[in-house]
């Protein structure tokens, strides 16, 4: 259907999708006030339509602002449908923006205090509700706020438990309401917190197992987030295809430790992404929906010499 | 004058000194909203005074508002002056915000726009007045935005020769105007740039020898900096001291390289700071002013666990 | 039975043991020859038992050469029984080295060779056989030369089925021969190899859980190696203990990332330690073998201001 | 007079030259033995002369082992000599092993010990004789040696002063015996040492002014040695270069941080040299000797996958 005009020119078939949080983000930073105007979740979802791209992903509040009535939360995803619609665009991933809000300060599933940690559970319901209304299939754990600067401050065996109930209860929400999600939980060593549970992918291999369905839950792994512990992406990739876990998958592409300085994608990481690729062929996973984000526009306030792929 | 009660306890005579920035951070991050109210540089200034501080340090625009008019700049500064002197609190640096403000999203002293180089040095002009007028007699660069993401955007020969222009200059302002200021550069490897000029402290003492006025500019080495490119602290003071270019230190410890993750101070940094200490002192620089940053408040938005100097 | 002259004196009861290899190592490095001579185990053996060690753990050819005759081995294994015995001491955990002799230059139970995977599986059998007859009953599989540094060498789904291969084999084998072995899987990101498999010990943990006999395979945390790649030992060794996998615990310390740079235990360690330890006692597992080697002595070509524990 | 034959043929023009302790190197590791015989000084002048390389450069040991006698000092000199002249190859670099003796453990210039130091001087004056008679211009110091594990051990002003005395000395060595060398200092942030002194080229080049003859001294920025502690290359050389230091550069790639994982040179690294070699070209250094050292054979043990450049 779609046809490639050249060999580096996207189309809809290569199933590349982005973040509305990427594409659309103002430029903020720790030391600095946003260099952009926001982006509307419509117009993100027309630009992408028209370069190539075979749809969106988002966290509950980069569609729907977190203050916003039923009434607006209603006419905002009827628009959005819309636009989808208009643009053949789709959904594959959806997740829960369980990090801005300052309730959130010292963690959401693994808050200390209980009614945060209920809170968490009932904002994510709403947000799987969200999700399946515009047919995702895949819901992703990020847990941004679920570490500790301060380890006197929790016990990191009780945040593991804590979690685990979490996700169980959310696994049968899930069914219950006939969803038929794939949780995919996505891994990152530290930032914002000083450090996060999980910090690789690989610890959460080892800790769905310990879940009441494991069957369901299954991983994303970001580039980098794995290269920020240092690590080499394609053996985290293969381990977790070799386990049939790799649900979904975040490419970019980072430099150096310690915090998000993601770079554009080079041909390191090229190799990177054709090692993995390649490895994802020869299993059988064709077909299988890649998520893009371009994280390189979220952290970038300048914007210079970086292409941008929507605005 | 000041009375110890216990050997922990902080007096005076040890001149630690707290950045407005640090103690008044109100624990916004780039994933989440603030989650403490700010408080007014007056309240920091009485509340350190009672806990031992020595005095406070600030960029211009964490005491006087980037969009405050001239009577009301007057007028902050009068009650700021008047609590200096109530609490017997002293002023011994200042510094100059270049990042918050978008328009310094490609660099300040090495922006490639001509006419945000010379806001930058008019900017820095007015905050040296500000500076000079409560008693500071070092002033600190920290070119937080003078770097790059993608060196396709800036000759990095060019940039160093914008930054020593600017420098000259302004070392030429400061001795026009009977300021006497030392200058104290402080490196900084990234963050928030991807990568910052002049990443190191040692790279700052190549530079000096290449100014108009070397003999007036020093290096403010900051632990956490140093830390974030893996160096080993003491050796980075210990060469400044030895080149008689140590004009300031910032206090503080970090967590792993490639971004700012403040902890509290532990004794492997005590460690640290004590062979740096014992440096200082048999070299004879006693009684040499010594900024301690509570940068672990600043960065920290969940505040557990952490002592909090003032509030 | 053992008495503590004072709060920080070592007894038996602590459980401490040492690595023959981290005692005994003569200081040689990438860059130069040896510093020291060699300790034979019989003399380690007396020495850390005036020390107040529990026992030792070695690598098969820490104590029995690669090209020992049948005799020697016989002879040298005779005396040091004696030795433990002498002494009081005892040996809970061994191990394979695969790493040393360059036919694992390109991995053991992942080399491309078939003959040299066959190779890595005897030469285990021979180790676990020579562990159990000095009572070792945990064992453990670093994998030094598991990895790559071109990833075009290896595909890596396939390296983690020989590694199952070979693990599920030994299980076998060790049930076959009534050794009662617990298995522990220690990870390390890297170092000899670019990248090693299983970077961590989250990724043994899911990794675990693909095995034949996952009740038999626990992990072996490494201070030093987790915090090589960044991450906090104390979130690890809580995940691997909340998992029931925590089978045996290395503890030292290191200097940031990417390479073993051990240093001295300091507070900021014993802090990690500490949470690990009243982790691991509020859970139960008082009474847990607890092998702490002397990495420092293994990496340091000078010794000096180390305290030295064995010589 | 060299012909290219593709755009990727390297030339003599091109001035690549390759240090023997790379391309001979046996592939020895902290954890294991040789996997490659060592290879002649002759017979890689011959092999890269035939691959395109313009030279050669060595430590003295690189050539002369460390005990042989006179004659056979002078015969293995004038073989090489012979063996140069044969293929048309030079030596724009020399250097000296101050590093694998166990004498240099804790360091050559800034050694605890006097008598090492003075032994430091003698083994560089002798080195330096023999880069003269085979034409090196350039003396290149890396101290791998010189830095701590445990600073308590060491006082980092005296090390400075140490280093600084041992370099006066031989400027003026190399000034009386008419040998007209420029001498590079070439940074590394830690290893072997656990910390090195002048961790990267920005400390050198502060280091520099105060030296006697600071016109005869500039760097040598090797790129995997800023890069194991995060710095960005172009920055590095950029700074040296508008300094009028730049006086030798060792390009490879490097692997994250904290230890050297040389891999081939990639793409991001590629760009890295495009940009410091336009940056080079636009203020006429064309014709500069640039030493392109092969470490990534110099690390590997395996080989797989990495073209070898000579054998």
């Amino acid at each position: 259907m779609s046809i490639r005009v050249n060999h580096l020119q996207p189309v809809k078939g290569d199933k590349f999708t982005f973040g509305l949080w990427t594409v659309g983000n103002p430029g903020r930073d720790p030391f600095g006030e946003p260099t952009r105007q926001p982006i509307t979740p419509v117009r993100i979802v027309k630009r992408l339509s028209e370069l190539g791209a075979y749809g969106v992903n988002f966290h509950d509040n980069d569609l729907v602002p977190i203050d916003a009535t039923a009434a607006e939360r209603d006419r905002i995803v009827k628009d959005f449908k819309t636009a989808l619609s208009d643009y053949g665009m789709v959904v594959p991933m959806a997740t829960t923006n369980l990090f801005s809000d300052p309730v959130f300060k010292d963690g959401a599933f693994t808050s200390n205090d209980p009614r945060v940690r209920l809170y968490t559970i009932q904002k994510t319901m709403r947000a799987m509700d969200l999700g399946a209304e515009v047919g995702a299939k895949i819901y992703v754990f990020w847990g941004g706020r679920e570490g500790a600067e301060v380890d006197a401050a929790k016990d990191a065996c009780e945040a593991i438990k804590w979690f685990r109930e979490g996700l169980n209860f959310l696994c049968e929400y899930s069914k219950s309401q006939g969803y038929d999600y794939k949780f995919a939980l996505e891994a990152k060593p530290n930032e914002p917190r000083g450090d996060i549970y999980f910090p690789s992918t690989g610890a959460y291999l080892g800790f769905i197992e310990t879940l009441d369905h494991p069957e369901m839950v299954g991983v994303n792994p970001e580039v980098g987030h794995e290269q920020m512990a240092g690590l080499n992406f394609y053996h985290v990739a293969a381990q977790a295809l070799e386990a049939g876990k790799l649900f979904h998958i975040d490419l970019n592409d980072q430099k150096g430790p310690g915090s998000i300085r993601i770079c554009d994608l080079d041909r390191k990481e090229s190799k990177t992404c054709s090692f993995s690729s390649s490895c994802l062929k020869k299993r059988g996973t064709k077909g299988r929906d890649i998520s893009m984000p371009t994280h390189t526009e979220a952290r970038t306030r300048t914007g210079s010499g970086i292409s941008r792929p929507a605005a």
